[in-house]
C-alpha cells in the first residue's frame, strides 16, 4: 500500500493531491493560493508601478504551496507519512526566473527585491514581444533548422525571449543571475537539493531539439553577451520525464512531514502532465487541455514537421514518443467575451429564472437548434490563431446574421467555431501522417458543456471522451511520482492502473457529420481566404486600429 | 391666403397635414390609425388565418384616415375651409386591390369579403416571391428590354408579382375584379370620381418606361389569361404627378367640411414626395428617407441605366427629370436588432442611468471614439441587399472582433456600414454618369443621431442636410395639392417657397475621410468578395439552414 503526492501549480494557485498508486484514487486534495498572485500592476516590495503586459510572480509563494498544501493533504487522509513513497510536480511554462548557483532566488536577496527582473516572468509576461520578433527574424535570416519545428514562431512567452529581454533591459540582473531557470525544475532543485532541466519545458520552451539548444552563434547574433547564455546560465544535460531528479532534502522532509529521501520526480509541464492522467500514453489520442484557451496534446512514433504547430519534443510528453503540442489562442475566452458583452437582458432573466447561469441557459437553448439551423459560420479568431496560422493579428469574424438571429445561434455558432479550429489543428496533424484518432478533453469547460462534446464529435468525426479527474494535472503529476518511485516501470504502466476517464464516450452522429462536413469546407474557405494572406484586411485594421490608438 | 391639404398614408396610419401655399407653414395634423392595421395573421371579417408572408389592408381604413383626420386639421387650425384650394396624398407602394368598374372594393361585396385574395396587398405582402420569380425568369429569357431599368429584377412587392398571384391562386377574383389599382390611385379615385393612373407607381411599380407597359406576348407567357391584364383591368393613360386628377366630390366634401370641387391632385408615393418636400427638385440632390430602411431618391438630367438600382422613372418625381430610385433594406432595421439582440445588461442600466434610451446612450459612446479606432468593419447586409446587388439572400458580417471589443464599437461600425452602403449606391450612380451632389435626409433616425450624420458625410464625402420637416411626405403632398390647384407653376415654384430644409450643413471632416477611404476600400473588397459570387457562403448559409428548417 503506497502513496504519491502530486503538485500542480496553476496561474493563481497550487494544489497538492494524494493519491493511492494501485488505482489512482484520489484520496485528500488542498489548494493555496499565492500571497501575491499574478503580479501585473505593482511589485510588493517597492510598489513600483510595472509596465504594461508584464507578469511577474514571487518564487517563495511557491514554496508556501509545498509547504501548506502537502501537510494538509497528509493531514486530511490519515495517510501514514511513511507510505508515501514520491512526490511529483507540473507547472504553467514557459515561467522562469533569475537565481544565484545556490538557488537562491535574485528575488530573495535585499539588494535585487526591488528589481522587476528580478523575479519571476510568468507564462503569460507578453512584454518580450520585441525580443520574440528579434529571435524570430533572427532565425530566419540566419536560417535556423529549429525555427520550424515550433510552426516557424517563437513566442513571447518562450523561454530565451524572456531571457532576452533580461539582458536587454536589465544586463545588470542578467549578469549578477548565476542561473535562468523554469520555474518548474527551479521547485524540484529546492525539494531535493539537484538542479535538473526537464525534456518538457527545454524542448517546447527552449528550442531544443534533438538534445541540442541553437548553435552559439545564433545567440550571439541576438546580443554578443547572449552567445554563451546555455554554457553559463543553463544546462545541456535533460531529465527524462518520470525519472527521479533527487530525494527529498531533510528540510523539506521537516517542513512537509514526508520523509526525507523519498523519490522526487523531475518537473513537468501542467497541460503535458495531463495525457498520461487520461491514459493517452499511446500515438494518435489527442488530449484536449480546454479552459480559456486549449492546448493539444498527443504522442507520435515518428517526427514530423506539422505546420503551425506550437512544437515538436522527442520525449516531451511521453519518454520514446514525440510529443506534439498544438493550441487555440481562444475557446472559452470566446464563450465568455460573448456571454459579458452581447447577450441581451432577456436572456439574463430567462436564465435566472431557470436557475442556471447563462452559459448553461444559451447552451441548453442552442441545443435544441438543429445542425445548420442558425445559418451562421464564425471564425475563432477572438483572440489570434494560436497553431496551423500562428498569427496574434488574426481576430474574429461573423458571417450569415439576419435581422432573426438571436443568442443562442450566434453561442452555438462560437462553439462550432472552436471546433473548427480543432478540425483544422488535426487535419495539419493528419496532413503529415500524424494520425489523430480519438479526442479526450480535460478541463470544466468540456465537463460542463455537452453540447460542446457532441459538436466538436460531430465537427471532426472522432470519439469524444472525458477526463476522470477534476484534478487531472496533479493526478498526472502523482503518477510520475509513482514512476519515479519505482512503483510502475513506466509512465504507460502507471497510467493503465492510475490513468481515469468518464464513462460517457460521446461518438459523431452521422447525419450532424454530413452537415457539419458542409459547413466546415466553407469555413475552411474563409479561413485560407482572411487567414493565408488572399485578404488581409484584420491585419489592416488593426493597423488603422492602432494609429488611431496612438494619433 | 390659401391653404392645401397632404394626407400621407403610412403602414400603420394615416395623416393629414394642412398647410399655409405662401410658406409650407405647418398650421394643423391629425394622425388616424388604421382600424385593422397590417392584417398578417387572421382576416378581420372570417377569422381565416392566413399564410406565411401574407399582409393585406382594408381599404375601407383609407377612407376613415380621409374622413376623420381632414375634419380634425380644419377644426384644431380655425382655418375657414374656403381657403383650402386643395387636397393631394402619398401611398406606399405597390399596394393594390381588386375593384369593381364603380370603384367599389372587392372586399367591400359580401360575396367576397371572405376571400383574402379580395383585400388589398399591402407593400410588404411577400408571398408574392414565387410569382416575381416567374417574372424575372421569364423576362431575361424573353429578353425584355425593360428589366435592366430596375436593377435587372423585379420584387415580389410590385404591381405585377401581386396581380399574378391573384390570378394564379385566385382565378374568381381575378375575374370578378373590373379593376386592379394601386391604393394612392383608388382613394384619388374615390376622392374625385375619376380613375387616374399615376406616372410615379406606374413607372416604379408597374414596369410602365417610356410611356408603355411590357408587351402582350409577354403577360401571355406568364399567364394565357394575363395577357390583356393591362388593357382588360388598368390603363394606358398616366397622370403626371402635380396635375390635378378632379375636383372633391360632393360627399367628400360633405364628410370632410371641404369645399366641392377644389383641386384633388394625382397621387404620389411616400418616399418620392419627399424630394419636393426638401427643396430637392434639382438633379444631383439626393434624397435620403431613413427609417428601418433607406429609400434613395434623385433626379438626374437622361435617362441611364444604374446597375442595381431600383428604378429609374421618366417624370418618377419631378415632371421633366428622370426620377432614380434606390434602396438599402436594413438600416435603421440593423441598429435596432443590435440594440434589443447583442447588448448586455451593463449598457442598458448605463442608459437609463444617463437618462437615455439606449440607442442615444450608444451613440453617445460611440461618438467617443476615433475614426479606426475600433479596428471593425461589417456589412450591413442584414435584411439582404437592395439596390446594387438586388439580393436577399445576402446576410450580415461583422470583422474585426476581439475580446476587448465592446457594444458602442460594434454599435458604431454598423453605422458606418450603412454609411459604406450609401456611398456604394452613390458609386454605382456615378459611374453611369449620374452625379450626385449632395445628401438630404428625411425621417426620425438621421434626425435623432448626429454621429450617424457626420459618419454619412465623412464616408461619402458629401454634406448632409436634413429635412426641415418631421411630416416631410405630408408637406410634399400639400405642395403637390398646391400645384394642382394653380397656386404654382410647378412643383419647383412650390418646392421654393413650401420646401423646407434644417439649418445645420454637415460638412466631411478631411481626417476622417482620409481613413474611412481606407476603411472603405475594404469594405469594397468584401462587398465584391461576398456579394458578387466569389464566395457564396452566405447562400450557402441559408440554403442549409432552410434544409435544416424543412427537414
Amino acid at each position: 500500500m503506497t502513496y504519491t503526492i502530486g503538485v500542480d501549480f496553476g496561474t493563481e494557485s497550487g494544489r497538492a493531491l494524494l493519491v493511492d498508486t494501485r488505482d489512482g484514487r484520489e484520496v485528500a486534495t488542498a489548494v493555496h493560493a499565492y500571497k501575491s498572485g499574478v503580479i501585473d500592476e505593482t511589485l510588493p516590495t517597492s510598489g513600483k508601478k510595472l509596465l504594461p503586459d508584464w507578469a511577474l510572480q514571487d518564487p517563495l509563494d511557491y514554496l508556501d504551496v509545498i509547504n501548506t498544501t502537502i501537510p494538509a493533504v497528509l493531514k486530511d487522509s490519515g495517510v501514514n507519512p511513511a507510505e508515501v513513497v514520491g512526490v511529483a510536480i507540473d507547472f504553467t511554462a514557459c515561467t522562469m526566473l533569475p537565481v544565484k548557483a545556490d538557488g537562491t532566488p535574485l528575488r530573495a536577496l535585499p539588494e535585487w527585491q526591488n528589481h522587476p527582473h528580478a523575479w519571476v516572468k510568468l507564462w503569460k509576461h507578453h512584454a518580450s514581444q520585441p525580443q520574440a520578433d528579434q529571435i524570430n527574424e533572427t532565425a530566419r535570416k540566419m536560417g535556423e533548422s529549429w525555427l520550424n519545428r515550433y510552426g516557424g514562431k517563437i513566442s513571447s512567452e518562450w523561454f530565451f525571449s524572456k531571457a532576452l529581454q533580461i539582458i536587454q533591459e536589465a544586463p545588470e540582473v542578467y549578469h549578477a543571475a548565476d542561473r535562468l531557470i523554469e520555474a518548474a525544475d527551479w521547485v524540484i532543485w529546492q525539494l531535493t537539493g539537484v538542479e535538473t532541466r526537464n525534456t518538457c519545458t527545454a524542448g517546447y520552451k527552449a528550442m531544443v531539439q534533438d538534445g541540442e539548444f541553437p548553435r552559439k552563434e545564433y545567440f550571439a547574433a541576438l546580443h554578443p553577451e547572449f552567445a554563451d547564455v546555455v554554457d553559463s546560465k543553463m544546462s545541456r544535460t535533460f531529465a527524462e520525464l518520470g525519472t527521479k531528479a533527487g530525494g527529498l532534502t531533510a528540510q523539506f522532509a521537516a517542513s512537509t512531514g514526508l520523509p526525507a529521501g523519498i523519490a522526487v520526480a523531475v518537473a513537468n509541464v501542467d497541460a503535458h502532465v495531463t495525457a498520461p492522467a487520461v491514459k493517452a500514453t499511446a500515438p494518435g489520442v489527442m488530449v484536449m487541455i480546454m479552459g480559456t484557451s486549449t492546448c493539444h496534446i498527443m504522442s507520435g512514433e515518428a517526427q514530423q514537421v506539422v505546420d503551425g504547430m506550437c512544437g515538436v519534443v522527442q520525449g516531451g510528453i511521453i519518454p520514446g514518443l514525440y510529443g506534439y503540442e498544438a493550441g487555440q489562442s481562444g475557446v472559452g475566452d470566446i464563450f465568455a467575451w460573448f456571454v459579458d458583452n452581447a447577450v441581451p437582458p432577456e436572456y439574463h432573466e430567462a436564465a435566472k429564472n431557470a436557475g442556471l447561469n447563462l452559459h448553461e441557459y444559451l447552451e441548453r437553448e442552442a441545443a435544441k437548434q438543429k445542425v445548420g439551423e442558425h445559418g451562421l459560420i464564425a471564425l475563432d479568431w477572438w483572440n489570434g490563431n494560436r497553431s496551423t496560422l500562428v498569427d496574434v493579428d488574426l481576430t474574429g469574424l461573423l458571417v450569415g446574421a439576419t435581422l432573426a438571429t438571436r443568442a443562442p445561434e450566434i453561442y452555438r455558432a462560437l462553439i462550432e467555431a472552436t471546433a473548427y479550429g480543432t478540425r483544422e489543428i488535426i487535419e495539419a496533424f493528419e496532413a503529415r501522417g500524424v494520425e489523430v484518432k480519438e479526442l479526450i478533453a480535460a478541463g470544466g469547460l468540456p465537463e460542463k458543456n455537452a453540447l460542446l462534446r457532441q459538436i466538436y464529435a460531430d465537427v471532426t468525426g472522432r470519439t469524444f471522451k472525458l477526463a476522470g479527474s477534476a484534478q487531472a494535472p496533479a493526478l498526472g503529476s502523482a503518477m510520475h511520482a509513482a514512476v519515479a518511485a519505482g512503483v510502475y516501470p513506466n509512465i504507460q504502466a502507471a497510467a493503465e492502473k492510475m490513468g481515469k476517464l468518464k464513462d460517457e464516450i460521446v461518438s459523431p452522429i452521422p447525419e450532424n457529420q454530413a452537415i457539419y462536413n458542409q459547413l466546415y469546407a466553407d469555413y475552411k474557405t474563409l479561413y485560407d481566404y482572411f487567414g493565408r494572406g488572399t485578404n488581409d484586411v484584420m491585419k489592416r485594421l488593426k493597423a488603422i486600429k492602432r494609429a488611431a490608438v496612438a494619433g
